[in-house]
């Protein structure tokens, strides 16, 4: 039985807040049950020096947690003077995954910057933050049409991430921080609506993980997928 | 007339939301208007090196800022490797201000560590932060009393912070963005119940400001207090 | 009794040297008491780039203490690799302080960099290196009148600062570093020649502070300030 | 066709080559095609503060570039005072990587500490990189055993590593740079000797890509695999 | 007698290995007997800021050591986040030592960067880095002659630079790790074809030395210096 | 003729003036024309990590200038967060000379951190700086033999140093700024009273330099010495 009493093939709640903040053009609190993140999107009129003059645009995110979004105080890494390794593997994959998803060259000379922060973390926070990204970059896009910057929304489609792993040998979607810390095989999966793979990343925890398992846990992936993408249509329609 | 349609002697609307997040020992989002501060108290079981040993306690506190909270977006200081000087200002003063109130000889050998973190910008942050802080530290330790891990609360009294300032000629209460931009001088004042003051810091932005000029600023920053000492009594009472 | 035998009402001796080094456009040793601060004031041909093409000036500053200025050495923040929060503080209200007094849109697109370095610390030196920067950017100033670089001096009233305390109950002026560190509330209260105020920043060390205590220190820093800038002018008539 | 003329499931020349420096427990230079990059292996009698007084050992990598490994000189990280996200990713799968082989507990309380060093790229230099300290944490263990510091090598199996990527729409094996370049997907794949999966990284660069196309990458990787381990035994036999 | 057998006046055995990494304008491999330095110059069509468009070239130099060149593992320099002393007096030494042989006005607005990355350290690597840097430069300086890019090589002439101690009371030449360790007085001595001394760097390590050990010392570092010369050239003409 | 009218054997007047600040433990500051180096010396009760248990004593040295001791205002090392290597260079140096003379064993388990800060800069500062920081040891040192704890003073015996150079084709003696720009050698030597050489450091600023002119510059230094070591001792014996 998994801790959280779900099923296998369960996600946890998953709610989808638009307008969080208001100067952000994108603002948007994601929750993966108690793992919540609030990512912004913030439109920039300049890119970064290696693109200038190439005449398509950019996509950039940074990663931060709360010391205390966790259950004890982690240092504040503005304080330790710098982001540490897995600060920066968690930002780079935003940035990646919502770049395979929008025309950089339809976006112009523009640079959309996202901000993912942890307010509270109860594990999957960076599939949380993909997911709840991609939408904040929706919202900023239709602010760029609506105000006559841009002829249409240059997002091609969603993206959207979730967890995967095995625990006490079962596969299981979408892991909270009790079965993260005593799973075998971890996996991150970074989808699009239409199907496609963006991003796969497993990692044995403990043994080596097999074929088989690596199968189980894609199917359970795009599984949860589905259910985050129609969660993401929800919320934009319903905003 | 005040940009927001405010008396010159009124608070913008303020809220307290205890246990805003669920890892740490006191959790409060503090709301003065549209400035919105996550303030949590973390409960350590150890203190500072220049303390260990002289058995009294320690508390400390950091600040930041979603780099979205403000109007445009501001670099990240985790990404920038170093905290600006504003921020050290900041935590330094919420630091200092909260010793004032707390016997850290009875909290005994641990330290409170406070994390005022800025999800939404609009002046007044380092007030509301103060403001929060206060409700935060006193969960965190009616927890401790509540654990048998002390005998009494060690919190002597609240304390609070508003700012005020001369704009358009007039000393107004509490500042929001657009009248802090527009201010001739500003004035932060930090005070306890009991009617002391611990800091008044007031900085002529442009002009010079007189004796009586101060006395205005000073007796409109008493009024604010009353108010929100009444709010913090509420939110605790209430909680 | 103070430490020192002074009056509660009396500055240290206060001594203002000009071209105390000789490439400094401006160049100040002010002591109080045993108190020595080195100020300089370098013109430079350019603004900072927030300020380039606005046809005005600026003026900042920066603070540092030698190693051994202090009973025992404290470590280089050349060598640590970054500045503390109290130099930051210190340096960002030198800088506040002297752009007060300055009309930068008159200045031209230069800057004037103030450095305070202390060389011997016994409490005080902020409100010793507001003073002595005064003079050092007064002498970098009449340089560029003389020079006929500007028509008129842009500094139109001389600043100082002083520090005021509660000491064992008692109000007193001018702390050294004895009576600052056994005191119970600390105020730096920067005046302009003409009576304004430009910073009033009281802390209380241990217990409050009522508003009654504050009034009684700042007529204590008013007298202090009168004296100060009969020093200032001495200095610079004499010169 | 493939720019260096291979098949699609052919690997470059891979060469082993064990004490190419001297003063390391294991120092190995692997060569995958033009990519050389230097593992050492060095045997410290502490671990890590977190692990003190456990009883288990650690096996921890740090990986570098030469500045003109590549075809344009790249800044020195050490120069820039930090390494790059990329660095620490790399870092970070080596070192996952070989603790998945090592049995940590029978290692005793001591660090084998990794370092990779790129000379020359060509592509593939984090895969190169695994396949080689491999190799010299292997050296380096067989070493503890012979001098009576270990009762047997805590190795469990071999681990290896390979990049597929999709280069124009063909799954080809061990991509070189300019493959690496124009690829729409790249793959990672860390594998053991037993057959099982270690890290799986897929990243579609420009299009998503399909469950087919990975299990056809997937295939290519443990082709590539069967070979690496064969040129590991061979390396350490005729060692 | 030396540790390593080798009479007074002995260099080690030298070994230029021109070529040694494929991508950098001049790579060459530098041994004296066990030290290993790799050396690559990289032509930049650039200069720093400070030449920018006074029709001159510039010549620098970097200069790390690998991890685990050394007995036993020293700190990772990037990892650490700051070059240490040594090594920037190294650097500087090697780009000193270079710009003297070269006409810079003769190269025109480009920039030579030169590394050393240490592989093997047995004393001297930074003698051995200016020795095989000579070679490096002249590799790249002769690729731009044949390009067309320049009318004629700007270096006038070829460096090296040799160590020199006083060991057990003995004056010897090149010393190695094992000497080094236990010298009195180490002196470093670069030195051109034409005869000409650039750097004389001499050190007492324990009781001070005098003129006459200083003249025994400088006729050593001469017939070593003969010596490499030929080296350089034979490395020159046989590549 | 030299740009400062003097004989190419003349040193600049040379001051040393003990007790220039009160706090520490020896304080000097030395003169050489006009640069103007305060040498303090402050005793430490511990050692560093690396002698800790030695029964062994260590001195270290720290240097630094301020902005504007320069003709043109240099940034401020704490500001930019590190040290130049010309700064590391120097205090190394300082360091390693002052280290030469004093019996580290008999100075028992403590340490004396030498700080050299340059208030004003016309050339030779560091070897102003090793002149006058060798008086405020030896200050420090008979201050630690009157109170009883030292047996007798470790300083064997005074150490000076002086820069030299060739100037306009004459061997020159303590160079200005003047005559250090224009210069074609530069050497510093440092010297024991006893005659003997702790450092040698020769550089070529443009042309390689002979055997010959190596030998008139030593000559010259040692004279300087000599003047050195008279004025040291008179500035000890008058205090």
């Amino acid at each position: 039985m998994r801790p959280s009493q779900r099923q296998p093939d369960q996600l946890r709640p998953v709610r989808l807040t638009r307008g969080f903040t208001c100067h952000a053009e994108g603002s948007v609190l994601v929750e993966f049950g108690a793992t919540r993140v609030l990512c912004t999107a913030s439109v920039e009129d300049s890119v970064p020096a290696f693109l200038r003059g190439k005449g398509q645009g950019w996509l950039t995110a940074e990663y931060g947690m709360l010391p205390r979004a966790t259950h004890t105080r982690s240092a504040r890494e503005a304080a330790k003077g710098k982001q540490s390794g897995r600060t920066q593997e968690i930002q780079r994959l935003i940035g990646r995954s919502l770049r395979a998803v929008v025309d950089l060259a339809a976006l112009g000379e523009r640079q959309i910057v996202i901000d993912c922060d942890v307010l509270q973390a109860d594990g999957g926070t960076r599939t949380a933050a993909i997911t709840g990204a991609c939408v904040a970059v929706h919202d900023a896009l239709v602010g760029l049409v609506a105000a006559g910057k841009l002829a249409r929304n240059p997002m091609r489609e969603f993206v959207a991430a979730v967890s995967v792993g095995i625990h006490d040998g079962v596969p299981v979607l979408d892991l909270d921080y009790a079965e993260d810390s005593a799973c075998d095989t971890d996996m991150n999966v970074v989808m699009t609506e239409g199907g496609g793979l963006i991003e796969v990343q497993g990692t044995a925890e403990g043994a080596a993980f097999s074929r088989a398992e690596l199968d189980a846990l894609l199917d359970l992936a795009e599984l949860g997928g589905r259910h985050l993408f129609e969660l993401q249509r929800a919320a934009v329609h319903g905003g």
